[in-house]
């Protein structure tokens, strides 16, 4: 049944889309269905494609900046490929399909060719764009030398070293490449992923994926600041996309880099920092505040009275301090960390029960952009991994750093274009 | 830290509130915090606790005929207790907490006193109830020597039979007691399963859970239908909450039952179900809608133009039949199984990557609920099971039966109350 998989007329419909060169959208896909003529329309009558979509195109990449979605779908892959071509042109692939995608279309027809299998894996047809954004970013692992890159690898992109409170799975952790899709609806998120992944197909696989359902930052002062699996406010002083003063600092690499091709890019950082809910859930009111230095229902600092109030970190009532010396917002704060910032937009996510203890498996999937995170968001986790009362409540189990390059310039462009032609 | 945790004056505010006797929700609460004075206001302003709300008592439990929301969290709970009345006990504080949560609000109040947990984990403060629903069943096993209720268990909560095809994990399946919480809002229906969690803490133990990002089957006409990961229109002909007809024939169980206390219940059947979607996404068009029977794109039978066309089993074209023998649809029908329907609302789940084949663990938790489990989805998924097409692209890895009591009729009421009550 399946004896077409590797020779069927479309099998691999977006690879030659990718070979049909430097085209828009809509021309890569009359390549890529050869000269079959698409038998009917693909879009759902219900569909509005105009609606909640996120410019793909642009000088940075969609994703970093946006204002926070909802929903989350997260993969790591692993290069199988030895050939350099092979993974330029899965790349090429994965922006054709990316930006079609962004605009709430199908990768490529569902109905082609009754002999060759969809172009689409088809399961977000009649589903809107749901603000989709898809961050593709580069591991130190995919510049040794496989592919020619090692003289490209900017010295930011050095894997992350040992953290305090590391309690790392490998095969959770690291990648030669890193995606990022973020939706308002999972189902658009995990489609993306998915047919990532099978464009990928033979050149790389998945070395691991994470699911988030929830948002527990926001970076858009018209979002409310979500709330964490800890039942706290989370990431109320975080930059926001107005702010591009701070973007600009703390977020987009600028002309410091050692390598052109970032310029304009950014440093993610994912951690799955699991939480030991059912610990915490048992924990009283007044610590779970002193561990966080912010009231629970509020999120004002336990200085203040309301979320966004600046917490003073000075304040003192019988003669101790009111924020703890080690609660999670002191030790975060810029002000107590020579000014380093982030820009964080993490996902809560569960993965069901662990299987030793019973308990939930469930907590925050990190997630970070910054212009060094060597310099950013290293030094903040030696602080909290050493010292934040949080500890005693989580665990870090995955990590992985990856270089998100600037944004793609139009049709034509694709993820690393500039590395590859350094 | 947690010293308080056994001790604490409101470590389990909700047992006490159950022990408060047949009060309603507002009244449940105040004895549940005990002699505290909430200390601040736990409705975020954003919230609107009266929109997008399901009645949570009726005839009938909410979440069985409720139009399908978009997204699921399932927990099946093994009991510890050894203590009937302690069981009673946590389906009594289940309820109260249920009844609250069902309005956007919290189990209890967040900020209480210090030196006690917050009565609710918090992470859904601020948000709607975004149609939650939470639906109660208990599984065969809870029918043993322990709680006295052997006498009491249904024919019809017999454990099901094995079927062509299974290839169930025991630690995926059965279970004492299943909880589907279903929402529009992912975060909701996790809160509702893990504050369940906690007040089972001492009683009963999580088995197993079940996150579901997208709904797969329609149960109201006003609904369209959705798709599943095969990308296939799933649940076109699934019975609709305005069916009453049908679903007092099919789904809620009447007089015929042994067990009066399940009369105005249902069975729930629910079922992971792998798709191989590795290897179905490189099956080409023709072959994937002869499987289904179904035309990918609009979701029509073969035999039809329009998604709701009733399909024309007895087509033929140059000799053969237009559905496939083995096609989905057609083993499926109730004109091909004496008329034998359920009532679906299953969920597009993923779980990561199988760390055996690097292929991603995703597919379908299905989900039915029907009369009588043997006489419905039995039947259908023998004949399924061994001659269906799409055997070629599914496992199913868990199993499990539950008997859902009917309705809770208002405060005071509880799931099992007329079963522990016989």
């Amino acid at each position: 049944m399946t004896d077409q998989q590797q020779s069927g007329p479309a099998a691999r419909p977006s690879r030659r889309l990718f070979l049909g060169g430097a085209l828009g959208a809509a021309g890569a896909v009359a390549v890529g269905v050869g000269g079959f003529a698409a038998g009917r329309a693909t879009a759902d009558d219900s569909a509005d494609p105009t609606a909640s979509q996120v410019p793909f195109y642009g000088a940075h990449q969609a994703g970093i900046s946006t204002a926070a979605q909802d929903r989350l779908a997260f993969a790591a892959f692993d290069v199988t490929a030895t050939d350099r071509l092979e993974l330029m042109q899965m790349l090429g692939t994965w922006a054709a399909a990316a930006s079609r995608m962004a605009l709430g279309e199908q990768v490529g027809p569902v109905e082609t060719h009754p002999q060759a299998p969809p172009a689409d894996t088809g399961e977000a047809m009649g589903l809107h764009a749901a603000n989709l954004t898809i961050t593709v970013g580069f591991g130190p692992s995919l510049f040794d030398d496989r592919f020619g890159l090692a003289k490209h690898r900017p010295e930011a992109l050095e894997q992350l070293p040992p953290l305090p409170g590391d309690l790392l799975r490998r095969e959770l952790s690291f990648g030669d490449i890193g995606v990022q899709a973020c939706a308002d609806d999972p189902q658009v998120a995990f489609h993306a992923i998915r047919n990532f992944a099978r464009i990928a197909r033979g050149t790389a696989v998945m070395r691991w994926s994470q699911l988030g359902f929830g948002k527990t930052a926001s970076t858009s002062t018209a979002q409310a600041t979500p709330r964490n699996l800890m039942g706290f406010k989370d990431g109320t002083r975080n930059i926001k996309n107005s702010d591009t003063k701070d973007l600009d600092e703390y977020v987009w690499v600028g002309d410091e880099t050692d390598q052109p091709w970032m310029k304009g890019g950014s440093y993610l950082v994912t951690r799955r920092i699991r939480m030991l809910i059912e610990n915490w859930d048992t924990d009283y009111l007044a610590d779970q505040e002193r561990v966080f230095g912010r009231i629970k229902d509020s999120g004002a600092p336990l200085t203040g009275t309301h979320e966004f109030d600046t917490p003073d970190f000075k304040a003192v009532k019988d003669g101790k301090p009111v924020i703890d010396t080690r609660a999670h917002i002191r030790l975060a704060a810029h002000e107590n960390n020579d000014g380093v910032r982030i820009l964080r937009r993490g996902y809560s996510y569960t993965d069901g029960i662990d299987p030793v203890t019973g308990y939930l498996d469930a907590g925050l999937f990190f997630i970070a952009y910054q212009k060094n995170a060597h310099d950013q968001f290293v030094c903040l986790q030696h602080r909290l991994g050493q010292h934040d009362n949080l500890n005693e409540y989580i665990q870090h189990t995955s990590s992985a750093l990856f270089a998100c390059p600037p944004g793609l310039s139009g049709p034509g462009d694709w993820w690393g274009k500039a590395l590859f032609e350094a």
